[in-house]
């Protein structure tokens, strides 16, 4: 069986990875340090992600905003933690002109540098808060919801395509509310909209909880994440949401008068996912082939590839194809129109066939003389390729019961995609280990996993020591799952009694 | 008749500006030099337009795609013309870190100090056009023609909130073609998709043409521009379009082999609008009492507004604007689902009514309890607020009435913003001025409009005697109309026989 991508999943993962972004023509090197280029169908992917999530967090109250892409270097000052916690590889504006050298080069304008440089956003939680004070004045104005989709900056050292660029897209909604229970309220929903969006939409099982205190947002008093398998076994942190307490809002003013006529700081939270997600829906979906895309994001359902031949047939070809478009872009799936691409670029049939079978179109249709005259269509479901016997499995169907099928198997292949995740995330979580030894070893096959193990919550130094050691073996805190059995025996590091069960694992 | 804005149109065009940003909540200052917040209204209006281009967009076979925000300056230095022409006030990143200075405060750590500086982009052609080099290949490539939604930065001294300011949001079409006819094609189509959408979607009347070299985007071979006319009779230039010739595809590299097997240049466009449509927006619709927003991009179209006295009616009273709200939005207008909001905050009805008036919320609603009684609404229509006497003009329809009729009053609303605005443009463009003295003489009344007159089109330094000669009345050419009528008399400039009509005014 030759698959159509150079490499497999078994030989090289991080080569295979990067393969599937170029032959599905996701995205690619920009030529500016680790910032990419989003083509069409990565970009499409994403499109159809905000679409999603956007109409969640709108039903949840949230109203969308657009903040300035540039923070003063001094509202990072007022908020200590936070500047000593990760601000600090940022990208920095210190000039604003810029004029040739009289040798034929421009450089920037000695005359015009900034009174107080300015830091491309890495996040704006100092920029929101500013707004939240002058917004905020009494109970009445609360809670206060907002959400931008925009991009951020964090200067990357080491960059990988979608999980970790210099530049990102991302939504971040920031909230304020009255009392710290209203706040966790709001962290928990918007968790919890994180979960269910990456289970339904993107078909990507993972588990919400919450992460251990060497792993929070700084600043956070509470942060929470999802965190998805990928096919190597790595965890992937896919949506973040943080009960931020009192302290931003202390740095930024952000107080109101309660009920009683009283002056109180507002509790706030923030949460956020980015582009990283169709990183995780590549290494969770993806085959040696290219991509599966669930037909909830992708951006064609179905794309219907005509069998041409330069002949007296094409036309009648073309017609068939053009009706068959017209009656699945009527229908409806998942409460949306289908979409439905009859392609018709002037290219060879099958390399538009392996092109959609890499971009991880997940209905492809193909059309000949001979469909047409049998009134029928030859279907290549995405996500079973080939038959048992390695072979493509097309397999040819009446016309008109294709269209009737059509939402239908566009729905079991979103739950197959998702049901075959779901069975590998459920299989590759060990809780039999109950040592340090054992836990180390349980990570020196192909693939190991995550290990769920009984702990104590360390904290401090006590937390570093256990860090340290994790690191030593090249494995990280995931997070303490919100579903997990309660502890029962001995934390698996200090021995003492253990209160909360954790995952360990190596992480992207 | 006391109007809900501080300021009238009349008293301070500038002022009044202002204030209908500030009390319909559209847009604040941000305390970033130049950089504005875009509130939840403001917002929720470009959401619709960004949501009524983009299909037309897409519909033209366009793909959205999206490039870093940041571009090297030497990509810059490969366009001599683009470089000299406008590219000076940019903001530059010359650091990728923060470090503190060990005195509390932050700075650009000098040990990360980038090698090649990097520019936040003001426009895309530099980048996108180095992608294009990739991408086309073979004739079979062309068209290429992508899009994309993104944040740019242009650093300008004085600012004015959707106007002009330092960071803004847009979109830039960009497109790569086999010939000149066919770049011609795209950039008329595209001046032409902006000059439907702002007629059809905006209510903005607007007059579509080229724009004299002098006014021409940098680099570019022909630019045109949609112009509309702001109620104190000035031009804002609304969007443009930009057939850019070989220049851009001979600095990026962008070539393609043709059918003969010849290497050739591409031929390139780009066109874009921008959240200045926003102001554009206020300034043709805005009246005294706020923004009057058109139905087509109102975030709500029909607010409801509860009269709520604390008392047994109450109940009741929520009960009708409920099933009123459903019904409501369960119809269609525009070929969408109609947007309708019921506003159960807690604040005072009257205070709810002139917050939506100050917004422009296209129909109010008030429902009180002589209202449920009697199976009523009291219908208030922003685009005639006042009847003849001076008086809110509340029209009491049975409730029933209202619900059939609502789709069609929305588009009444948004049909007569569009002729008020449109006798306006007709009413104040002049075409009788056939000499200077005559033409400086009527700029000088109130909201003067504009003035087509008959020039000879000069090029070079008898432009630039044209050009400054108007910058001393404080005049400039907007564009010449694609629609004007043929030339017949000698140019108001130099005496020489006139070759065609160009549009004179005052400018924002």
């Amino acid at each position: 069986m030759k698959h159509a991508l150079p490499v497999t999943r078994e030989q090289d993962f991080a080569a295979w990875y990067q393969a599937v972004i170029s032959e599905a023509d996701l995205a690619e090197e920009s030529g500016v340090r680790g910032c990419m280029v989003i083509r069409p169908w990565g970009y499409g992917i994403w499109e159809r992600i905000q679409k999603l999530m956007d109409a969640r967090i709108k039903a949840a109250g949230v109203e969308n905003c657009y903040f300035p892409l540039f923070i003063p270097l001094s509202f990072f000052e007022k908020e200590a933690d936070h500047v000593d916690g990760f601000a600090k590889e940022m990208a920095v504006v210190t000039h604003h002109r810029l004029i040739a050298d009289g040798k034929g080069r421009l450089i920037p304008d000695p005359e015009a540098k900034l009174e107080e440089p300015l830091v491309v956003r890495p996040t704006s939680e100092t920029v929101i808060g500013q707004a939240m004070s002058r917004w905020v004045q009494s109970w009445r104005d609360l809670p206060l919801m907002v959400n931008q989709w925009a991009n951020v900056v964090r200067w990357e050292m080491r960059t990988r395509m979608f999980l970790r660029t210099s530049e990102f897209l991302w939504q971040e909604g920031h909230t304020a509310h009255a009392t710290r229970d209203d706040a966790m309220s709001e962290t928990m929903r918007a968790l919890e909209m994180y979960r269910d969006f990456a289970e339904s939409a993107l078909a990507m099982p993972v588990v919400a909880g919450e992460k251990p205190e060497n792993e929070r947002f700084p600043g956070a008093v509470a942060t929470y994440s999802i965190e998805a398998m990928m096919q190597d076994g790595k965890a992937l942190q896919a949506g973040t949401s943080h009960y931020l307490g009192t302290g931003f809002a202390e740095a930024a003013g952000i107080k109101y008068q309660d009920q009683e006529g009283g002056q109180q700081l507002a509790h706030t939270t923030s949460w956020g996912v980015s582009t990283r997600l169709i990183g995780g829906v590549i290494m969770v979906h993806g085959d040696d082939d290219g991509l599966r895309c669930p037909p909830q994001i992708a951006p064609h359902q179905i794309v219907i590839v005509p069998m041409l031949r330069d002949n007296d047939e094409d036309a009648a070809i073309i017609a068939y194809c053009e009706d068959l478009a017209k009656a699945l872009g009527a229908l409806d799936v998942f409460r949306e129109p289908l979409r439905v691409l009859f392609d018709k670029r002037p290219t060879k049939a099958a390399t538009k066939r392996w092109g959609w079978v890499k971009k991880g179109a997940p209905i492809i249709i193909e059309v000949g003389g001979r469909d047409v005259a049998g009134g029928n269509v030859s279907v290549l479901r995405r996500d079973r390729l080939y038959n048992e016997a390695g072979k493509l499995d097309s397999a040819i169907m009446a016309r008109d019961a294709f269209v009737s099928d059509a939402a239908a198997m566009l729905e079991d292949i979103q739950a197959s995609l998702h049901a075959e995740a779901k069975a590998r995330l459920s299989a590759n979580i060990r809780r039999d280990v109950t040592d340090k030894d054992a836990l180390a070893a349980a990570f020196n096959g192909d693939k190991p996993g995550w290990v769920e193990v009984e702990w104590s919550k360390p904290t401090g130094d006590a937390l570093d020591t256990v860090v340290e050691w994790l690191k030593g073996h090249k494995l990280t805190l995931r997070n303490v799952p919100l579903d997990a059995a309660p502890a029962s025996g001995a934390c698996i590091f200090t021995g003492a009694p253990a209160t909360e069960r954790v995952l360990v694992g190596r992480s992207y």
